[in-house]
């Protein structure tokens, strides 16, 4: 069952798609006053959701701020990452539980069990906001209901299932090329390549560098004949340029946020000074959505946004400001607490409340000052991109994924997890991401593998993509100046091919899991606890995750582990693949220590389920159907296939397919 | 045996005690070319060591730079922290190991398989060092031979091994009272409160603030009625300001570092510009050393010495230059890396390597630049303390430990693992640090419980101090603007009550384990591969450790984990001691899921072994040997007792005690 209470919302954030009557009667299971929700948890009490937030699957025992940020460093004393996902799933068994999703578009704090271990203190900076409860079922019968109200998941295309390769400082044609060929040469399979910032002239959104990249249609058609698709970035602000013409038409037509005094509000990002468009302004949208198809006109079909929190490196006011302020220190013998005031002038000018508290939106519901409807800005750019490349490429889908988000970006793009760094701990964090970003419908997901900062590890690497082949998002992606950790970047290239060709043998069974929990507003990743509710100890398991109705996933994340202990929630036929050839294993329920060498994967089938593998294949559209034979103890999967490209899918396209007597692997 | 090789020392750094002449013969197991030392390992090879740093017991998969490092974030990216522990005990199996200790005091890059998976490349700035070569026996043996190169570890006092509270920011008299009576309260057993820079006059060594201290000498009476040790911070640097007798007196006699010029060289710490003990000079030392009789003389017996890498917030100079670029950027529309590099004119200030080549030794082997002996000013700093301290207290143990510290500082002191953060990350780097430490002699060592930086939560105090529990030192600290995490400070005490008593009940094993270890050069934590050679899953644990001669331990470091797997490489006895019971249940070897609710200790004492526990007691002082009683599956245990304060002990005082027949828990 889903109520809505409804206290007196300044804006339509547009997150649901269900449009229900408020309730009269008395809020349950929170107390409100003084402008916050409390709620009183058991000792047993665990509490899910958040989407994108740090730490655990079990949220309890920390603060989150839903304040959508760009803050590179994913540590875990952090309160706030890009997305807004303000939901929780308070379970204190299967009497006694229920989902709240505070629809409020500015900052929010979830308390949970943090300043008092047994207390959740929700508090919204004003107290106006529409909070829908979800009660009723199992744990995943509660998000799927939930997700009936926010709307249907995003729907990649079926080549976004594919590998891609990605990094900030691919600065050329040739790089790109060479990206490439590397991967054939090596025999990895790979379907994209992603331009990072460096493809654009001077950082301007929807040009291409005539220098670097003088024929970006020719090279995107070079790559497609190869099976590959070039993913471009665009980042959220416009360069202030006069002549550059998104520039002058966005000025023109007033599309940009204003400051107080009705000015463009002047920030500064990756091209220097900029302007910010308003998204929230439907027309804006629609305008800004228009100029992706200068790209798709060379040939490009998929896309991320970034930098739509929006990340602001300053404001050119403060920054004129910081010089005043420098000029105050000088000279002076500075005791340390003036050192370090001198230092926080230039080192907190990003990213700042007072340039979010500066500028304003044009929307439905008047002219609203940013900090108010923060957290839908990039939600509305994933929609604004979304919206017009449906019509741009004639109801064919977009690969489309972005970095910030609030619910209901969800039904528009996937997201990625942001800039993670290459450590150990972000594998794990990776994998708690996954299950709580699909409960709130953001099935299409993965983080940058081998981390985006820092330097990667040749067995950092395999261990990371050991976990992603699961992700639908499979994208290793990396930062400028950091060491290179391209599949083909540690040497001896064997281990990579084999894991990522397990990936394609995969990909049937990925895709059609995928599809059917997006077209039933199901959970493609599932804590363990969703799946075996009355098992305490899968209830604190965190470490691995189901992936779809058949697999259990137990990924090795620690650095020079030959093995890890796997607790089976009950018998389960283990798979591993070990250089390209592939082992069962029948394994009853217990903890079970797990030999893996580096370069194996090993995975586990539910008894009684099987998962369908088709043969090798050097990308997406050559994997051939045809090709599948069925692992584990059931002698049918029901499997969902379609042509990978129409929007317009329903559930009738699957069909049942049965094992054989005469399958080999 | 130990054998050594010598290239060209410029200095004898005296980590060393043993004068061993140097070999003829070629270097055995390293390539050496080109100034580096290659050495190739097996898949199988483990490589431990580098004492203090970062990651894993097994340090394989990532490089380390021993140049002692205030880096207060201890991410795994990190590669410097405090302190240089130049050695590698490098495993391929029984016939096929050796230690290595590059006796090396500047910069010195250990590759562990980072570049290449399968070599060890260490890469001294300059190729001039003693390097010696430990082999023979069993792992435990060979560290054995090292310790008894590189001397006897520091023996601090018997109530040393109480519990301590510290905090940045008990800033009087009574903040320091109130720690001591809130514990008392709550009967909470209590030996130490430490005394952070607040109790300082401007931050400047060696003086006590007259306003919020007006008697320091009677402060510590009180606190020693009580059984209570005031323990304050020492800083490296010395305030710049005539009249402060320290620093008069230290220009006059030429004590302090010299630029280039020959002046004395400007830097900046806690009080401003400051000046930095020329510790390598053996006069300089002595002198400082001195100085610490000022508080002795106020009734203190305990030290820890900070700051000592030398931190350097800025210099003098630099600061200068820094005023004139911020001036190029004024006015300019800055593109992105313009500002990037605006930000870092103030950002990379601090620590720099320009300012550690600005400075210069008088020492034994003359004038020498500050970066080509950087690793042994903590070292010296701690040596300065502990000879003069030795004196000044009559042949008395002092409690000293410090931050930054090289091989040899072991003899002098203890050392705490920095500035760690509130994080449950932390635990575990806590616990793979300690038997790395214990290696090369650090016996007396522990982190920061509840973490330094950032907001600890109770549950992450509860499973931090289950561990710590077992760290000889036992100290809970934390920053200034951090929330409070003392033991009585969320709320019901009951709990944190039963862990901290249950530490003074195995006192009397902790005490006798890192005695016999001290005396003996072993190692009082060991991994379990040091143990359990021929398991090849002991190998692999990293998050179990043996403690003394009895214990092993597997701590929870998890958020909202009710147990964990636990592996045990033989029958064990496992003992829980839950709100005060403590109850016993024999396990067979394998792994087996334990429950261990919050506030539960739960650890395992090896089949044949046993340990002493004795009644619960408010301080070290009321400890009462007379009710010693033995659990495990021994009937005696022998223990090692000495009056507590006596340098000058040996093992003599080992005495067997018999389990009776009326035991009772």
């Amino acid at each position: 069952m889903i109520q809505k209470w409804s206290f007196s919302p300044y804006i339509d954030t547009e997150a649901v798609v269900l449009r229900i009557p408020a309730e009269d009667s008395p809020l349950p299971f929170f107390e409100h006053t003084d402008g916050k929700y409390i709620c009183h948890m058991k000792d047993t009490t665990r509490v899910y959701g958040l989407g994108e937030a740090i730490r655990g699957i079990n949220k309890r025992g920390w603060q989150y701020i839903s304040f959508c940020s760009d803050d590179p460093v994913h540590t875990e004393e952090k309160t706030s990452l890009y997305g807004a996902h303000n939901f929780i799933l308070v379970d204190s068994g299967r009497d006694d539980r229920f989902l709240a999703f505070f629809d409020y578009p500015a900052k929010i704090t979830f308390d949970i069990g943090y300043s008092e271990s047994d207390l959740i203190t929700v508090n919204p900076e004003e107290d106006r906001l529409d909070l829908y409860i979800v009660t009723g079922g199992s744990l995943r019968e509660i998000v799927r209901e939930f997700r009936s109200l926010i709307g249907r998941a995003y729907l990649p295309p079926f080549f976004a299932f594919g590998y891609g390769q990605s990094r900030w400082g691919y600065v050329s044609e040739d790089d790109i090329k060479t990206v490439f060929l590397r991967h054939k040469e090596a025999g990895i399979p790979i379907d994209m390549v992603y331009l990072d910032i460096d493809y654009m002239e001077d950082f301007q959104d929807f040009t291409v560098s005539r220098e670097r990249f003088p024929d970006l249609k020719n090279l995107s058609g070079y790559m497609r004949s190869n099976g590959v698709h070039l993913v471009p970035i665009i980042d959220a602000a416009v360069k202030v340029r006069e002549g550059y013409s998104v520039y002058d038409e966005g000025k023109e037509k007033g599309y940009f946020c204003k400051d107080a005094d009705g000015e463009d509000f002047l920030t500064a990002v990756w091209p220097g000074l900029s302007v910010l468009p308003d998204f929230l302004n439907a027309d804006a949208r629609r305008w800004f959505g228009e100029q992706y198809k200068t790209l798709t006109d060379m040939g490009i079909d998929g896309f991320w946004n970034d930098m739509n929190e929006p990340a602001l490196f300053y404001s050119d006011k403060r920054l004129k400001e910081a010089f005043l302020k420098l000029k105050e220190f000088e000279g002076k013998n500075l005791g340390i607490f003036d050192f370090f005031s001198l230092r926080d002038v230039l080192g907190k000018l990003s990213n700042s409340i007072d340039d979010y508290r500066a500028f304003y939106h044009n929307t439905p519901s008047g002219k609203l000052r940013h900090d108010r409807v923060h957290n839908l800005y990039g939600y509305q750019m994933t929609r604004s991109a979304s919206d017009a490349l449906k019509s741009i490429r004639g109801g064919k889908r977009t690969l489309l994924f972005s970095r910030a988000s609030y619910i209901g970006a969800h039904r528009y793009g996937g997201i990625w997890t942001g800039d993670n760094h290459a450590w150990w701990s972000h594998i794990l964090q990776s994998m708690k991401q996954m299950p709580s970003l699909n409960m709130c419908g953001f099935l299409y997901s993965g983080s940058d593998i081998g981390g985006f900062g820092g330097n990667c590890t040749r067995d950092l690497l395999i261990r990371w993509l050991s976990f992603a082949v699961f992700t639908p998002l499979m994208r290793n992606h990396s930062a400028v100046g950091t060491r290179h950790q391209e599949a083909f970047a540690f040497g001896e290239t064997e281990i990579f091919r084999h894991i990522i060709t397990l990936r394609y043998r995969l990909i049937p069974y990925l895709y059609s899991e995928f599809m059917k929990a997006a077209l039933t507003d199901d959970m493609y990743f599932r804590p363990l606890s969703f799946d075996y509710e009355d098992d305490p100890i899968a209830g604190e398991v965190e470490d691995q995750l189901m992936v779809g109705e058949s697999l259990m996933i137990a990924p090795v994340y620690t650095q020079n582990a030959g093995g890890r202990v796997v607790y089976l929630p009950e018998e389960m036929t283990q798979v591993r693949m070990s250089g390209g050839e592939i082992s069962t294993e029948e394994l009853n329920k217990g903890h079970h220590y797990i030999s893996v060498p580096l370069g194996d994967v090993v995975f586990f089938i539910k008894k009684g389920y099987a998962i369908p593998l088709c043969d090798p294949a050097e990308n997406t559209q050559s994997i051939d159907y045809a090709t599948l034979r069925l692992i584990g103890s059931s002698d049918r999967y029901t499997l969902y296939q379609d042509d990978g490209e129409s929007l317009d899918v329903t559930l009738d396209s699957v069909k049942t397919i049965k094992k054989s007597n005469e399958l080999s692997f």
